[in-house]
């Protein structure tokens, strides 16, 4: 199956202009190299950018950091799925433990992506909510234990339990949804920890987004995936 | 003094691509014709839609819909300052009745502009919010009873007093902050009203985002700005 | 099996001082005479009226409206379970359609209520948003379709289909949670007609606490959970 | 003028219950014996504890830590100015730095409570924000440094700048509106302190509900107010 590296440009000074056009090509030709090898590249960049990357990229995806759970409207100021569909998203990253939104919320952006037909990331601080999510069947949850994300520990070292529980508690609902893990992933041996527990891919965002050579850390990432 | 013509593109389906554009160079034609006359048009896109208007005009302005109140860093699904400058945005439009923000994040967000060089637009309800944001000095007020948004009920008609008053309010404690009326106007004929009681500008909405044909209402709402 | 009636007192003018307790008191009379019937009454008035009611009750159980996810500590302004269990509550209500949380906090309050040897009740607008809530075991799931709340329009009428589909999709995912209507009950044939299509009690706000006579209407509402 | 020594119980294990009691009874002792001197002191409880307070108090005032702005209705979870006004409370505290509101909130309740005849202090966390709020008139602002709350660092002492800056910017806007100082105030030194630069009282929390004698902490505090 394929495996996914998620990069979460957050709001970094690199998240945005000369920077994160920069990290996109890396992405891109990082991508490029690793698709035929089973390896997904998806970059989340913030809205504001989402236009201007996606439009350079062909292998490397683009998914939203947020969108908030309205339709078209009078909404000023709340961002929608067709808006970031029309950027040139390929789909949506939601409740990520810095935007987290509510299960009512969660439900209705899973089943409206699927209508306009864009994918899904849903992120999880505990086994219980992943499987809680697993039962609203996005195309992928990624784990993350609050309290390790930006720490340089990473969850696959030091929560291995809260990846395979999450796993468990995710496999037992369904089959068909990807587990991803995030918080804390430094090193291609955090990235080949994770794969060991059996996750499908990972989320990582400082490791790279404050990388001095984003690109060689994009690789490495990816040929850590591959190594098991 | 100028006299500003906002517009707020609010979430609507025509909000971004194909007719966001449509409608940004509408703004953009009539902004060419009008800036000698002395009226600025100010455009107000979601923020996906920055980066591709922006870098289209020259004489219309961009300013976004809203702006959190944090600075660069590990703030996945927010959106700051930085973004949208980099974006082309020329100023922020904060605290919109559809995206209400505290009191703290108003200063924050106003002193963090100026030292950005961007320019400010901040909503308010009533007469005694108008002059308590006064007091943090951003260019400009909009005035707006949330209960006339979108109902084609212009305020400068069913509440001159709140107009009247946000001024009043405003102009006691500094004539240094433009104020606008929103919420309600439809027709040239709302607009002049408005100028009659003395403001500076109007923000608009749904008139010109719904109109079939966005550039003759922009260009009729940008003369009636003038006819007094 | 044990049938709930649960009396939501919202913030309705009845739902403090005087009139609070009258119905308090008719709850305390009608619980008196149907719980050897197999009838639990159950009130939920606002935080500032829990010790009173509850020091008053015997046989009427107290659950808060709502708590935050927070434990002891310096959060000035929220409600935590250690407090409406001090006051007399003996469990808690979450997710209210007035007052919805996130999926991490309704999993967090769960997991505390049960350390604390408190009650649980989860309202959900769906049937699988009821059952994500399922996984993680509260005592009781009210399903509410937030457009009938408040209408008049009984849930059991109006959408037995939403009831029935938040039926089969908890005891999908497990048997030991009792499963509430809600939204629009208002008279005792929608109470009935709630438990023919299964349902362990009804969770009921404006008919008892703006009726003239909340006392009958609180005991009609427990007859009609038995009659069939 | 009277001096104000305003109790944030918070919530603090010592909030609720036996030892909440035990402080509240600690203020009314100090109460009685400062009133005539000029000090009023001010408890401000969670919620569930308001009635049990209040109504054991005669000299010792009860405010609210937080009011919802919202009048009666259907507003599961809320709290209501009508609802802390039936439980006792004499008046309410709001925009606390750990439970923040908008603007536009701030006003409505400072206007509600008026028509109510109930006291609002309302807190601020710049000279800018108080100005802002004193133009809408509460009875007491009181300047509070988020960065310094809980620190035991004192105000007064760390920050006499965003003291006297707030005391300037208030008294430049109106006379009318008292000025507490809080934040990290844990010593008579302290409150001395802030005495001399002029403010109208104090706002504590953790000095007094994590102190081994409470009593004696807040006739300290009491005695400090008068000193100079």
């Amino acid at each position: 199956m394929v495996k996914i590296l998620a990069i979460n440009f957050k709001a970094y000074r690199s998240s945005y202009g000369q920077k994160a056009l920069q990290i996109a090509k890396a992405a891109e030709d990082v991508a490029k190299k690793f698709v035929i090898k089973g390896v997904e590249v998806i970059i989340i960049p913030p809205p504001t950018e989402i236009e201007r990357l996606a439009s350079r990229l062909t292998e490397a995806k683009v998914f939203a950091q947020h969108v908030d759970a309205v339709s078209e409207g009078a909404y000023t100021g709340h961002i929608t799925l067709g808006m970031v569909k029309a950027a040139g998203a390929e789909g949506v990253m939601i409740n990520h433990s810095e935007r987290r939104i509510r299960l009512d919320e969660i439900e209705w952006i899973i089943e409206k992506s699927k209508e306009l037909g864009m994918r899904t990331l849903v992120c999880a601080n505990t086994p219980k909510v992943a499987s809680s999510i697993a039962l609203m069947k996005p195309e992928m949850i990624a784990i993350e234990p609050p309290e390790l994300i930006g720490t340089g520990i990473p969850v696959s070292k030091a929560k291995p339990e809260v990846v395979t529980g999450a796993l468990n508690a995710v496999k037992s609902v369904t089959t068909s949804v990807k587990v991803l893990a995030g918080a804390g992933i430094t090193d291609p041996e955090d990235v080949s920890a994770a794969i060991d527990l059996g996750v499908d891919g990972v989320l990582v965002a400082s490791a790279v987004m404050k990388a001095e050579n984003p690109e060689a850390k994009i690789r490495e990432f990816a040929e850590a995936l591959l190594k098991r």
